[in-house]
């Protein structure tokens, strides 16, 4: 198995399926913590620079939280954008002095494998929170989180699941990385809902069906989807040419309750990487689910912080010494 | 009295006297903290999600001071309104998720309502930083902890006060608030100094006088203003037509040196919620008044973080282990 | 000996020699902290407002790191710009808020003696982060750690030392507050290399000249320079009439590794304040050095950490207690 303490966490195709078996299980044992019934201080004085050189409130505060939940501090560097780079400063002069400054780095990049680069001048690990249109790691091991603790509520484990993805399959990275995580495990079939155009890639597709899995592509809602987990994605306005382009797919990929109880099963578990559109034109994932036990949405979002509380711990080598630094909470909470 | 653990604060109107007095008793017992003569760690570990929907510098700094004061750790979310909100994100989601991340959120929003709606989506409590034209609790509960502290010099309480309220008192929420609160004490007299067109809304007005209070309106300072509590808002430049209808008003309700010491009694407090306009051309408090003992400005701003201390430790139910969780101060302090 | 206690850090000018070797002596007791060797939690519940009211990632991160490294809390004021001052508020009433809110200041801000402007209104130390073409003592004071710790290394100190200084010197407040610093010790030799229109000011060459100290001015590389150091800073384009005119410089005041050997020695240290124009258009200092031992850039941006650390221990008055609040780093790390 890979070793963790130090490493950079790049990409999900630097894991194999017991490593990633070790950063589900660290996760599961951060879930005391993030729901308040303990906490932690094992990183207590340790720095994260959480460097966005594109905004993404979410991933930030996600990261962010996850360090304070193990007692460390952070130190944004919002607005990097507009400062050094803008001045010709190179990824690996930014990398060489923002790690002096943190024992670890969070990142967050426009450009493709910018995150790698920069990696390579750093001299603490460095966690990618998004490189463009390459890979989103952290995202598509928190869904695989979700995943596996959705399904353990029904006595099913991460293999022979059957799943459909759905909306813009060909732009989502979100929906890239999970796929390549999920063709580590046994018997899965994946069925693909988007239009045509935005199907997703072939490169995807191929490393699924090599590794044995079953792929169905479709062009619509049809069928009886009768899947354990339904992969809802935005179909993103800014991919489309015009507006108009945009509202021609718009609707006809998105979820209510009326399409889930016409075409899913009971207990199918509906998964988005949020932020939705809840907009009453958006429709891409229904209000009108909210009080469904199965909408994982927000438990999926929460996982977020588990697995990047255990990829912290992991890389800093604390996975072991959680329990030691542990203390009760004194204050209220209702989590 | 109500129950402040794990309630949303989110307008003066849920409070009655017996839950003020405990928000101001509690606010008082955080002087040690804020004066740094002790520090106290009750909140080591716990996270607050500063929720800026709007930049306010001040009132954002606030609330991470107030809670780093009591130990805790805090998560800024600049830009937000830039990020998620843009695509069509509900509030209700982002309350779900911003609430998993955290144990208390204080959040500011330019939309009325829209922090009560938020509240709504949270799991944990939520203090109303500001939601538009609608309300600013935490501001008119540090007037009234300024105006009671402040009064405890002459041997005051809060009943049978006489208070000017001057300036644009048609938009300035916090005078809206504040009234409010006063509402609640006995034999309070008001007199609201503004230009016409800028006077308090009646149904402010009527809140005074329904409770039997004595409410005074003019157009102008005049007569003998024998005032315990000068309260002066700024008339915003943003809520004229035009700049030229600005500069009418401008001056006219303002205060300075010359102007104090003809109007008002040799003990008359002076209240301004800051920022203030310092410019030659703003007077509206001129900066000859700052020798001035009474003059309560930045003592009522240092005001805000003991009661934004106040409402942590009462939504997160710490306010009786305070004593409990404190150690000296260690570094230079001249406070 | 000046107080550090309490006091304001606005000027490299407010300091003698023996002032200067405190905070240099204080600054490498910090080195294991900032290499976590050990922490240190002396600033346990004090808390800084880092207050940027023009943006700088490098330098306000570089402020938040060091204090965090001491085990306090910062308060980020990013876009302050854009808030209360907008509306007309002082510097004076800025400062006499924010002054409440914290133990320590660092400031920013793009106004000529606006920083000192603030410390008037100030209740605690102000830490001047650099205030427009005036000064940025800390970059001046951890330029002088540099050479003293390069130095160290061939058995040197900072009297008797050679050093080239190059590129835009006129409005490098950088090499402005460095020659100032370098004047209080003995028998320093000081090579200007600028073009004619960027040669240092005579006022800064005159306290050089007038401590005793020889300085030699040329308009290009040329000759032994058989320095010490070569400090190379940058010529920024916004200087320039035009971006022409900026071409015809650019290129002519820059070192790579053939200039370097062609005109220093193979020790001469290398330095630079950061951020370096890495584009190859650029060439102020190229990245052909980078695997050169004497290249002390980055080292000189950790040092910055170290100063910063040792100003904010001195103002504070805890530089004496570091060792009492010492615990041992129990995560992994590879500085």
């Amino acid at each position: 198995m890979m070793t963790f303490q130090g490493s950079h966490i790049l990409s999900v195709s630097q894991f194999d399926r017991e490593a990633i078996a070790k950063i589900l299980q660290i996760s599961a044992s951060m879930a005391p913590y993030a729901a308040r019934q303990k906490r932690c201080h094992v990183l207590d004085g340790a720095i994260l620079s959480n460097l966005f050189f594109e905004p993404s409130t979410r991933t930030r505060v996600s990261f962010g939280t996850a360090f304070n939940l193990l007692g460390g501090f952070v130190r944004e560097t919002v607005g990097v954008e507009n400062s050094s780079l803008s001045k010709g400063e190179s990824l690996y002069d930014t990398a060489q002095v923002i790690s002096g400054y943190s024992d670890v780095i969070a990142m967050r990049h426009p450009k493709m494998h910018s995150v790698a680069e920069f990696a390579q001048g750093s001299n603490v690990p460095v966690i990618n929170g998004g490189d463009g249109a390459n890979e989103h790691p952290t995202q598509a091991l928190l869904d695989l989180f979700t995943i596996q603790s959705e399904m353990m509520h029904f006595g099913k484990g991460l293999d022979g699941l059957n799943i459909v993805l759905m909306g813009d399959l060909k732009h989502g990275r979100t929906v890239h990385s999970l796929s390549r995580l999920l063709s580590l495990y046994n018997d899965i079939t994946i069925t693909m809902v988007a239009p045509d155009a935005l199907q997703m890639p072939d490169s995807v597709i191929s490393i699924l069906t090599d590794a044995g899995h079953k792929v169905i592509l479709s062009d619509k809602m049809a069928g009886n989807l009768a899947c354990d987990v339904i992969y809802q994605t935005r179909i993103q306005q800014e991919r489309f040419a015009s507006k108009d382009e945009a509202e021609l797919y718009r609707g006809h990929f998105s979820l209510n309750r009326e399409v889930y109880q016409k075409y899913c099963r009971e207990n199918t578990v509906i998964m988005h990487p949020l932020p939705r559109d809840s907009r009453p034109e958006a429709n891409e994932l229904d209000t009108d689910l909210n009080d469904l036990q199965n909408l994982a949405i927000f438990r999926q979002a929460q996982n977020g912080v588990l697995v990047r509380m255990a990829l912290f711990a992991l890389t800093l080598g604390v996975e072991e010494q959680l329990t030691q630094y542990e203390k009760s909470v004194n204050w209220y909470t209702n989590k």
